[in-house]
């Protein structure tokens, strides 16, 4: 909040991994109550506000509440974690595409949208989010619809911080990998020929 | 380059459609003079380097070239075009996924590494960059593997311009709609729920 108006008030509704948490009800109840009073409501969020960020969920409300929103895009740990890692998520001649998924939500979680038959088979590179803890049932989900264990793999935890770390693997070898060098939340896992690119 | 130093020399490299062009070969080799001439080099581009952005390949110079590099990711077009015309590529309960890929190598192009009968069941949301072209071709790839007609579309094109135009539509009538409305290039094409979703 460093760059925020000195006069700005600030109400801190972080949402920390197994910490403090303020819920998405209440969130957007403060939006419309602060709007309501003739407010500009800025909703400062990490990352791109609509890969995986409920942002969505905000801008209806609001439009409930008779609340006019404009949405800001943002740079996406998706894209930009493996990028500052060094790995680009395509790459001319070797893959065309990518797809970023939600670990949050395990392969056999009855929300599910996700195939992972498909996933395995699509030729594009796939980047996990927020699966550090459901990585080991995604890798086993890929593996057992195909997917070469011999893929490259990159794990990369804290980007851009300075307590950045890249754990480079195989889809066979990268949970054992990542539990070997202690990687905690958040890390992107990037899955594909990409990962094993290096400059 | 408004923003460039006064007395920085500007060189532009531009790649536009159909219109003039510098080849990657001659961008690469740019880098390298410039930088072995103890400039600073920014390379400035649209969007994220590493998305469709043939960043790596110039990394990949730079490196043979022995010149250090240092990438500052961006934001993409694949999720940001979408979220300024009202679009979340992701929604809580509707979708756990999107998935990116580049229109500019068809379903049938040699090179292709694109799985058109797995993209059509990953259960994610489908975005299309530079797409105008093939739109059809790609649309009949994933109707004839499946996906449903009635799926919801949206295609965005100049996003963010004041000559934005939002055509909502759905995979059966997408390519003819798009026509209908004269939309070119650039354009983000969305496949999936999101793209029937309005605030």
């Amino acid at each position: 909040m460093a760059w925020a108006r000195p006069d700005a008030q600030v109400i801190d509704v972080s949402k920390i991994p197994h910490g403090r948490s303020t819920g998405q009800d209440e969130i957007n109840r403060l939006l419309v109550e602060h709007a309501r009073a003739g407010r500009r409501v800025v909703r400062v969020k990490g990352g791109d506000p609509f890969v995986f960020g409920r942002g969505f969920e905000e801008v209806l409300a609001c439009a409930k509440a008779g609340v006019p929103t404009r949405v800001v895009p943002g740079v996406t740990s998706s894209v930009a974690g493996p990028a500052v890692a060094g790995i680009p998520v395509t790459h001319r001649g070797l893959v065309q595409g990518f797809t970023v998924i939600s670990g949050h939500v395990p392969p056999d979680h009855p929300e599910s949208t996700l195939d992972y038959a498909a996933l395995a088979r699509s030729g594009t590179t796939l980047v996990v989010l927020m699966g550090v803890r459901t990585l080991p049932e995604i890798v086993t989900a890929l593996i057992a619809n195909g997917l070469d264990p011999a893929t490259p793999c990159a794990v990369v935890a804290d980007a851009t911080l300075a307590s950045q770390r890249v754990v480079r693997s195989t889809l066979a070898d990268v949970v054992d990998d990542t539990k070997a060098a202690d990687i905690g939340a958040p890390a992107v896992t990037v899955i594909g020929a990409v990962a094993g690119l290096e400059p």
